[in-house]
């Protein structure tokens, strides 16, 4: 993050933000934006969606995608006449097509049996293309299921609620996040944002937030990631009513090196007042032993009671 | 974009450019660029072609690459004579050509569903062939379609028009670009650049434009990029008339973090002065509903007339 | 690696590190940190673990999977009947199993060989099942294999011992790095730290070492890593003595650009005080033949001894 | 490339050049050093050199890895006997072994016509293992092909020759660089550098060189790098007959980011003496028409004669 970003005042999250508790982020990472009127083909993405849907979906739509394609290759057989299948014993309509379904299935697998093989040019055409269709889409299942696998999976945990804790001889808001993967994540930046509103107003403004250390090297745990509310801090003597009523909001963004995907990796997420504890110090959650040091990450949020500065 | 790339005034576009009208760079982002006397190696990329050509394109290639290889193979099965396929009924050639084609699709599919077999040593080398061979062309087909698919497809829009608009007490000249896809854009840089003739000559001066803001950390929706024309910039007393006559072409770069294909992503526009509208500020399309923030993106070319400063 | 970065003062490695004998980065580069209390699902990474583990262990699985798959669908057809399969001939319970085990392999790779092939509905909507089962599990096998070959496998090789040699007219602590493999690694950066324990105290501190030179273009071959010990030197005086009572550790980072797989690369290594050798230089290992430069690599850890300055 | 890396006087290759006529880098980019005594596992690297070698070699390694797997399962079928495969029909054991080789093709490949078909136990579980492992390779050469084929294949050209030519009121040192593909390249940067023997002395120095513009954002076509000669240029009154007898090297190098591939990719090479021409410029090779600009891109190495100043 560039010196020159620092300057900026706002999350570039739109031209006008008014204050009505809108919350700009969610503690997902994602934004609390609608884009509406957008055209068909640009809003949308197969692939995309293909790859970021959840596993149960993405299988569902595997399956109903097989049973729908080998029904409509089922009846293009029983249109020709099963007759044109060899081995089919069929003798009712729904027999028939039972028989074609299976031999459908067969076919687009490229598994052919051949105890039911297609004669004749017209079944034969239908199979030669059932069959090289078959290896299209599963070569697209291929390429899919690689999307989702090879796609960063590394997902950076945010404590559920920040602190305003005693730093040094002063008070400073601390958040803490943590690498719960076994992967490491490498040259680790982040930047930390607050808007509010205005003193008597419904217009907010934003502030960039200084940090005691913008960058670690390595991230193999946890992260108390540190602004000190010295004088220079727009936070500088705000009360915890305060925080409430002028409805602040923190943004929190890392951006990282994923080792295990070479790939980098973007994470945010937010604060609103409510999620803020005044007086309070995450708990440290190292301890050395046999030479290693122990860190147990299910702590995230635990935190003492301080008094503050 | 590096403070020392800006002080360079042209575009890397060609040694001595020209006016005749000419457009440097294409709406689209294209170049206004032929290159001639390649030779033919370097400039054939099977790959690249076969990967960013249209979907019906690449599919009529496979279809007739899927046809013409089978046409191939039941030649040579032909050939080697249809008495070495067993359950091959053919009286005819074209009879022994058909069966022969529709065996080669088994084959060269993996399908194999044995109705008829080659038997012999010649029917089965070249099956024992043609199936490796048909493995590998759909080995190759996996590769082009997971590469056509994760290439990453999001397109910023541009609007249509770029607005001379008042801005804080001067004027601006403003553009406006919005991601009309659901995946977020981060880190998005933008360099805006003119050119137009000098006074009185057929050569062209080149400038890089300073902008109210050259980076947005998030990118979820609309962005107006704003060049303020206060007395450093070279647009400083321009009237719309001098546009014309000096045949300016503003071209706009944008550099961006793709977070759904983790990828850089490039993206330019070009405005000339026909494409200019004076006087003019592009409609905020913004709307606060239910803790949403409504983008509505069809309205991206939508102005309001403003009287200028 | 930024200037900001360098005033850090630990490796980000926990927030107290302790004296022990702990030794924060292992020679391989791993951390000597175990994270507990890891939430199931997020400390499981299915592919990632598929791609990093030894060859060996990835076919073991493969095998157990392939074997496990075709017990439970051969005890399947024969829960349907295998009377339902024609072509089986099985008369014990045994003989019945082998033969569906069998046809459950020819259907999941879809073999089809024929001889065995299902009748009936159940049968049928198994095998039917079975085989899109096995092209997508072979599918994610393509690319698990795919992700494990593409993976850069370039290991940066480091010097067993640093060594206290004579620099100019002071002295120097110095590493080697090799490139053992055929590509190039191109943009080379290098980051040299060192803790060791504050004087008559149990607390560590950190410093970052300035180095001769902190990156280099091209690394084809052999690079010597430079700390200089002059007086601005946190190591300014220090004694081999005081290496070993204070327990230094340093830690050396490397980044570079892996032009064969188009990768940013990341390793580290660490030195402790009984890996460095006093009054050493390291031999020089090139030799001009033919007009080639000749490099023996293995060679990395050789040195001569040399009288400190 | 950073200010801080500029002021390196070396190439970073080896640490003792010596001046035998020796070049440190050809013109296709290579470095003249070969590494020995690497050991073996760590020289291998399979997967790299399956995707680097030409195609010839990598289908003439795949036709021969397909001939050898197949004769090795034809000897066991052979072992365990062939009546165990239905519809065998050999005497002699060339026959038989005949039969198994394309038994084994068909098995391999997951083509199974089932003409021939295995019974038993042994020959079963053969088959079975065999069609796994087929499907394992084809896996993988899914992978290589894909890997092949995604390589960015770009391809910076150079000019064969640099000239010395008036540039302004002194003069420089000019290379020229054309981008022959269709793909566009982004934010080229340009590194120019010179080696040559000190002043009566074996031993060489080295320059990094002030370049008139080391960085464009488009590189459509043709750029022509551009080195002034002036007072603070290490070139300053060297004569051609200096330039031989001093055994200069120039080395450029280019780093651009290849927007078909979205990879960033390097590039070098190197001029030697004799490839420096005295007294002459590159011929300018665009030419306007019909809107468009023609660049003729096979005159890259078309010079004309001019006075020096």
């Amino acid at each position: 993050m560039k010196e020159k970003e620092k300057k900026y005042n706002d999350f570039g999250l739109g031209e006008k933000p008014e204050t009505d508790g809108y919350r700009a982020v969610n503690k997902d990472g994602s934004f609390n934006i609608v884009k509406t009127n957008i055209p068909f083909f640009e809003k949308l993405n197969f692939f995309h969606n293909l790859v970021t849907m959840s596993w149960s979906h993405f299988f569902l739509y595997i399956l109903i995608g097989y049973f729908v394609i080998n029904i409509l290759f089922a009846s293009i057989y029983v249109a020709i006449g099963v007759e044109n299948l060899t081995g089919t014993s069929g003798n009712t309509l729904l027999q028939e097509f039972t028989e074609a379904f299976f031999f459908s299935a067969q076919t687009i697998t490229t598994l052919g049996y051949g105890r039911v093989a297609p004669i004749g040019i017209p079944a034969n055409i239908v199979a030669a293309i059932e069959s090289m269709l078959g290896l299209l889409t599963f070569a697209l299942a291929t390429g899919l299921l690689y999307g989702r696998f090879s796609k960063s999976r590394t997902k950076i945990k945010y404590s559920d609620i920040g602190v305003i804790a005693p730093y040094l001889d002063i008070n400073g808001f601390m958040i803490r996040v943590v690498n719960p993967q076994k992967n490491e994540l490498l040259e680790v930046n982040a930047d930390l944002s607050v808007s509010f509103c205005k003193k008597d107003s419904q217009l907010r403004e934003f502030h960039n937030l200084e940090l005691e250390r913008d960058m670690v090297f390595f991230f193999p745990s946890v992260w108390t990631i540190v602004h000190p509310i010295d004088e220079s801090s727009p936070l500088y003597q705000m009360t915890q009513k305060e925080f409430q009523e002028r409805d602040v909001e923190f943004i929190v963004m890392l951006k990282a090196f994923d080792e295990s995907s070479s790939q980098t990796l973007y994470s945010r997420s937010s604060y609103k007042a409510n999620e803020i504890v005044w007086g309070a110090k995450f708990t440290y959650l190292g301890e050395h032993d046999d030479g290693k040091l122990n860190i147990d990450v299910s702590g995230l949020n635990k935190y003492e009671k301080y008094k503050l500065q």
